[in-house]
């Protein structure tokens, strides 16, 4: 989550708001009323259809000098023709609090196709989270992962005494072998390890001694 | 445009495509065989399902355990899975040419819903264009834009000698006023106006002198 956040009113002017993106390398910036209540969101993908315009519209400038141009039925997207932030935004705002699960921020990223969430906390924007926030997670190194892992299945009792599960990691991939009596106990650990930052994903060479029990 | 491209291979490991996203801060990253050619991209939103995997999913790692895993039904998207770049790329690739319009490259990212488009040349990436890119053009100062504006007015014959339109400039939108005789050579001054880098609107105030003609 990035804490320091900048944000627009709904009258800031279409040029400021798109320098606030620019200028701060943002995805996205959030809309928030005088009292400071998030009221929307705008993305690059809110400014983006006025530069998309096509050169045949544009050519058509002529109804606009007659004062005939129909902007609402010649443009899908009203935002084309958008001149302040209220007219951008993207509304009504998905959001995130600071105990949402990076899991769970990584969901509504995903399906909602959004680059960022802001981070709402008692009815104020207190962060923003994006895509690459999330994607962090994949920085950490194969020897950190392995710590954890073994740290994880050695110290959290996931792992009964009896078994013998060991860990290697690379290049994100955590591979388990060894033995185990408990298929139960087995796939809590496996739960436990694809949970973590960082893991990309497991093999499991793990082999069930029933005769062992 | 950015020149400098960083580029993958379709058997680049998930963590090392992950890490040349994050690590350079691109929001897409092409992915090419080993002649060079273009074979498809990686976005961050390739990568995001696999951080969305639900939790629910993760406790069924019992059946992962017991090879009855099915992922290709459990997950609508199977780069949840994907392990290497060429499982994770979306194909076929959207590109521009360094010859591209900026208004075209708005207009296939706008539609597509793309962050980036790699410029191909020659069959070879030559650089990578983003939303960001295309938005820069709002940076243009309002005394800047009005000098291109007036540049064109008067010297480059849009508009006949004895028109007398001019110009001014506020957060981008540019208003004209004055007189006409010629609605023809208006309508070109305001199409030549309107696609000008950094104009947000046009504000049309020039009255046609039809008496004068």
């Amino acid at each position: 989550m990035t804490k320091k956040v900048r944000s627009v009113r709904p009258d800031t002017s279409f040029k400021e708001t798109a320098l606030a993106l620019i200028q701060n390398r943002l995805s996205g910036v959030p809309v928030v009323d005088r009292q400071g209540r998030l009221v929307g969101i705008v993305s690059e993908s809110d400014l983006l259809p006025r530069e998309a315009l096509d050169d045949d519209l544009l050519a058509s400038a002529q109804a606009f000098f007659e004062g005939t141009f129909d902007w609402d039925s010649l443009f899908k997207n009203r935002k084309a023709v958008a001149l302040t932030a209220g007219e951008l935004m993207t509304t009504p705002v998905q959001t995130a609090t600071p105990h949402t699960l990076l899991r769970q921020v990584a969901k509504r990223l995903s399906e909602s196709g959004l680059r960022v969430l802001p981070v709402v906390d008692h009815g104020k924007v207190v962060g923003m989270v994006t895509r690459h926030d999330v994607l962090k997670v994949y920085c950490a190194s194969d020897a950190d992962t392995l710590c954890n892992v073994k740290d994880a299945l050695e110290h959290r009792g996931y792992v009964p005494p009896r078994h013998c599960i060991d860990a290697s990691v690379h290049e994100g991939i955590v591979t388990l072998g060894g033995t185990t009596i408990d298929p139960e106990g087995l796939r809590r650990a496996l739960a436990l390890v694809r949970a973590m930052d960082g893991v990309v994903a497991i093999r499991n060479l793990v082999r069930v001694d029933s005769s062992a029990g």
